[in-house]
């Protein structure tokens, strides 16, 4: 059983991180060793042509990640990202988007994640992705 | 000399990307193999603590890459990201960030470019990012 | 069906690339998109402690996506990688490893395939890697 | 001042891992923030048409920054490699390639290091790479 639940992973995000509140994402799934997030399509992550952007795609890489490390350790606000490298195969289907990630590794000191996005009505893979974050010791402040 | 003066980035990008024209990036020099860019920080690219976020020093890479390709080949539209490899080396300081990217190849069908991130007061690199764009052939409107 | 039969591709192999027979790769299976090879440990590719080194890994991966390439476009000798991001996620065990491959990308300029390895004997994901490469345009001799 | 010489260096290296003796790997400059290896060209490291192949390229650059951080912190055998990128920019020209690395960040957890390579001769970079590695913590033995 996950430490959060989907709502509790909500809430901690909109207490914690406001400003990516008007992304929208939100938790379809998630359990001991994967998560399904959905990034709505809406004006602000738009590229001309009315699909979603690159660094819309990386914020939600990003954050799929810290919520799938989040839901297996707890509310630890100081875990950070060090290292992310995605691939764009192909340019998205118009509408909203699905980041299906799995925990690859999941150490003391570190996690490892791989993401894909696909569009929300099906299609083939429209990025693959994978994400480091480092996991602060947890008798201290962290300092990276 | 460039294909594009810093003028005529700037103005292409706000006509043709109206969205990320909130994020203030501006350019600071740019050369036929080298630019320099500006990141400001501003409410909506901080987290927690006040310093420029992962996610948007993404956004930043991105965008400096398209500006640096841009620069030298001229107005191409339907150039597209493929591939963003970043480590996040550091927390940032307070306060705004300078992209620092250089064109380490620009063949036909791609460009390569490598890119350092550093505090505008100086201080370490907080953030290295490679990043490859496909380019689309010249006659015809591209399929990637 | 893909372009190339396992004995094709292993004779492929021996003929244009003599310098790693070496290494012993053998095709346990390959598809229309997906392809898993075989790496057996031996003396030359281990490290202190008996298990396979990183550099073999990278090798391995590298060769498995040229194979999973040959064998949907046939033998194009002049297809090179162009890019290889590789996360070693814990020491693998004793013996040989297996490489799962599966072709996300198969475009006319570009092919990206990603990885999984693990002991031939089970057991969690060693190392996962993504690869890119460049495909030759068919009617000339690629200057890449 | 560098906490391993050269001569140190090399010595540890043909001691801990014999198996890469054959690789004839140099170290041509070291300090207390990067390096400068040499990788001579030989039959066992050549791809058809005589250039040095893409994955003796990646072991070159895994082994430059083992050396670059046994450089740092003295010999600890323990560390191990957790990520490597790599882009292949152009065919290399004929004879030794040379690997400059930096180091970018030095943790107690972690070190990245940022490398080029370019044929010995000079000429432009031919791959650019970087790698992250896991440095055990230092009063056990580590389990990663």
């Amino acid at each position: 059983m996950p430490a959060m639940t989907i709502a509790e992973l909500e809430a901690f995000l909109k207490r914690e991180f406001p400003e990516i509140r008007g992304l929208g994402v939100r938790v379809e799934r998630v359990d001991e060793g994967s998560i399904l997030v959905r990034l709505p399509a809406n004006a602000g992550n738009l590229r001309p042509g009315g699909t979603i952007s690159g660094p819309s795609m990386m914020t939600l890489v990003d954050l799929a990640m810290y919520l799938l490390l989040l839901a297996q350790i707890g509310p630890v606000a100081l875990a950070v990202t060090t290292s992310l490298n995605i691939d764009f195969l192909r340019k998205p289907p118009l509408g909203d988007l699905l980041a299906e990630g799995e925990l690859l590794k999941l150490g003391k000191r570190m996690a490892i994640g791989d993401f894909r996005l696909r569009g929300a009505s099906g299609g083939p893979v429209v990025a693959r992705a994978s994400v480091t974050y480092s996991i602060p010791p947890r008798e201290a402040g962290a300092s990276q």
